[in-house]
């Protein structure tokens, strides 16, 4: 099926076939759009891409909601045509983050479970036009999503026009790895997911053939990830995360199984997932928002029996070898939308391990996964806080120091709170692993200096700490003193406390 | 039935009949304790004070885990004979709280649901001693419970020692309005619950009599709620809100009869509840922690048609009708442990709207619940977090100053973050209500600076806001600033713009 008319088989809709140019007109200024794309996954590759060009010459502003990030400097292009008037739920394109930090685009950061129930509970006007990803339109008029599926649901039930992109890159023969499942008006169907395996839904997004205005297709393939490779650095925090597993098997409260994983993207996790496929573990299984690199080598390597998310969002060499040799992997995988992929319920049903990465953490346990320095937006929170508030072991991994060690990663207070001490269990850095669970804040700190700070900040940390104790408190803190490190890398382009204490 | 030989059903613990100071002797240094008890109700009303008093000469130390806070000032009793080294999760005793903020006693600052969660999964050593108020032992030897379930249930299950407290003060007609249900190990039971009055367990606690070591005879009411009558200022908090409610149903969000409601415990959150009493909702349900005087009122005027908690929490009078006319609430109300009152996967299922007391707000949205500048404990961050994070409305009300506006309840940071940004959707102080749903930063702290902080505080916080915004970033601060006012209210005994420019 390589003829774009074999993918359309509801036949009424191959007469719908535009241009992505001809789909761009249908935006009109302050539009509200939904649009497929999670972790790059699955994205519109020639609408918004069109819109973004028309824009140059005709202006015009709408409300992007997606999945999550895009591809294809997407992001990037739409905010430099000043397409952007509001976007959610999470982006990560430099030029699109510049904009959001000078104020010039209105960017709401959202737990990415959270954005259907806003949708459905009617919080924003009505959603226009969803433009949605696609491998095939059924002879019922549903649509088998391809690398991703991201809120791509909802917004075909929400929307008043749907534009469709048939992916020819993107073999037919994926129709069968979706779940699709609409939990409705309140009160909310029960989610009847019990294991990372559990299929509940269709293999296709119902949609309302009357609703679609256009049908473009492409043949551009996924934006790859770009993970770089493990370090000693990562390398240091996958084995002290790995130890601190088999440390649990061995007093009883894991199996070799362990519980189902979640991890988020980026070269951490990788190395974390990466040390699964030598240990001593197994039957292990994911139940995460991203099927990555290393989720195929676990399947590979047959320690992973099962993995489910909301997209594959892996490097150009995977994504070759995944479509290649897909029937082997079509049986183990299962994407879902990600109100259910990052279902509270869920996560704590399952008691999913949730691993992901801190921009920086306190000596209390809180975390800061978005800000830098208190005010610039990174990406966003993503799923993290669907997972972490929930899961059995909330786990955040992060070198203890950045920039030639000119920034520590543990500091007094962060200086932005995404996850509080209450959500956290465990800190690692490559220096050690700071189990938090059941430890008043005052035991929290002195673990955290103990294990996880850098020996370049390990003085300073415990000054500020035994300063603060004297002034006494639960948490013990000298508000006046709390961002100095802070202040003093703005002054002195260092946290070092030399600098700190000159 | 007012001879305690009538409530022991299961005819061989009738021997076990002890007296308090007996019961005391059960307990050895460093043992793990799980108590009944939750706001006040239902808790341990001889046993645990006996073991205060038998410390006074013969010293020991615990670790004491309740459902939330006692009455009785055991908790206090405890903590002067020096009886606890670690507590959890929640507690609102002065005398507890001065010992934790000295480092005295190691507290751990829970949500309230996930205390069975760490329980379950072995996180802590044994579970030796649970001691549990109950109204009747049963002929299978299953349990009663009185005023509250809270955690008793994963206590009951998991502790190798029982010690049951009969209270003759509770009629045995309280039987029935308890539903317990074990959700088991990973992956846990679905919990089927599909509005507040679905009834999805058992009326009483399973447990092994061959553990109950002993059963003590008690007689003493609970200790009563003190909530403060409502004052201006409370009154145009609920005010705000029921506006709020009614425009939200205007405009199709919502209907009359809203969603499930759970409110925290309060003078605010009463007088918002006694608000609904006269206005046009109806057929309103409560899905909540606390039933409250507030609860009995709505229930009483036909306007609230069942609520379910984890307790009964009343003042004297409440309490004292609510025995004498139990037949006639019997019918509306339910008890749950409070893994399940506190359920995120319910409370997002539901679509429950939460309100919840804020100790102080920042500009931005986030919460703090706990910290008094950032450093003392108040009480514990209890359920609110349970809420807010899947609510369908996250309410936090909070009066805009306090202690004749020295200090203003709006602050530029907040020195803790219990709540963050991502989970508030709307703050209330009783010069209005701010809606910050689906805004982006700056959006939200124009909206706080316009609508909820004092008047004594708002050019300041405008003039923050303004100069933080010139230095750019999503969420503008100047962090070597951001503390200021508690600085300020440190030095100068306010917080006050005179002081803060002086």
């Amino acid at each position: 099926m390589n003829s774009y008319q074999d993918r359309i088989l509801y036949s009424s809709l191959r007469d719908k076939v535009i241009s992505a140019e001809q789909a761009a007109l249908f935006f009109k200024d302050n539009t509200i759009v939904g649009c497929s794309g999670f972790t790059k996954a699955g994205d519109s590759k020639a609408v918004l891409s069109a819109l973004a060009q028309r824009a140059l010459t005709d202006p015009l502003q709408i409300t992007l909601i997606t999945g999550a990030s895009l591809g294809h400097n997407t992001d990037g292009n739409l905010a430099a045509s000043n397409v952007l008037k509001r976007r959610m739920p999470f982006q990560v394109d430099p030029v699109l983050r510049k904009k959001v930090n000078n104020g010039e685009v209105l960017f709401i950061d959202q737990h990415l479970s959270e954005t259907v129930e806003q949708l459905r509970s009617k919080l924003y006007d009505t959603l226009d036009i969803a433009v949605i990803e696609c491998a095939l339109i059924k002879e019922d008029g549903s649509i088998v999503p391809t690398t991703s599926v991201g809120n791509s649901a909802t917004f075909a039930t929400l929307a008043n026009k749907i534009i469709l992109e048939i992916n020819l890159s993107i073999p037919v023969t994926v129709e069968g790895i979706h779940d699709i499942f609409d939990t409705g008006d309140f009160p909310r169907k029960i989610i009847p997911i019990m294991a990372a395996d559990s299929r509940i839904g269709t293999a296709s997004i119902p949609i309302d053939p009357a609703k679609v205005v256009g049908v473009v297709i492409t043949h551009t393939q996924d934006s790859p990830a770009e993970i770089a490779p493990p370090d000693a650095q990562t390398l240091a925090i996958a084995g002290h995360l790995l130890d601190f597993f088999e440390h649990e098997v061995k007093v009883g409260r894991l199996k070799k199984s362990l519980l189902p994983l979640q991890a988020g993207i980026g070269k951490v996790a990788n190395a974390v997932l990466g040390g699964f496929v030598e240990g001593d573990f197994h039957d292990l299984t994911m139940y995460s928002e991203v099927l990555q690199d290393s989720t195929f080598d676990l399947l590979d390597s047959g320690k992973m029996t099962f993995a489910s998310g909301s997209s594959i969002t892996v490097s150009d060499a995977y994504y070759k070898k995944i479509w290649a040799e897909f029937d082997r992997y079509k049986s183990k995988i299962l994407l879902r939308p990600q109100d259910l992929s990052n279902a509270a319920g869920v996560i704590r049903r399952l008691g999913v391990i949730a691993i992901n990465t801190a921009l920086e953490c306190d000596m209390y346990g809180n975390v800061n996964s978005t800000h830098v320095a208190g005010t610039n937006m990174m990406n966003g929170i993503g799923g993290s806080g669907d997972f972490a508030r929930n899961a059995y072991l909330s786990i955040f991994v992060t070198p203890s120091v950045a920039k030639n060690n000119t920034i520590s990663r543990i500091v007094p207070m962060v200086s932005h709170v995404d996850h509080t001490e209450h959500d956290v269990d465990i800190i690692v850095t490559e220096n050690g692993l700071a189990d938090l669970r059941g430890l008043a804040p005052r035991e929290r700190a002195k673990l955290m200096i103990s294990k996880c700070v850098h020996a370049d900040y390990k003085d300073a940390l415990a000054d500020y700490y035994q300063r603060a104790v004297k002034r006494g408190g639960h948490t013990p803190h000298l508000l006046e003193e709390a961002f100095s490190w802070y202040t003093s890398l703005q002054q002195t382009g260092s946290m070092k406390p030399a600098e700190v204490f000159a």
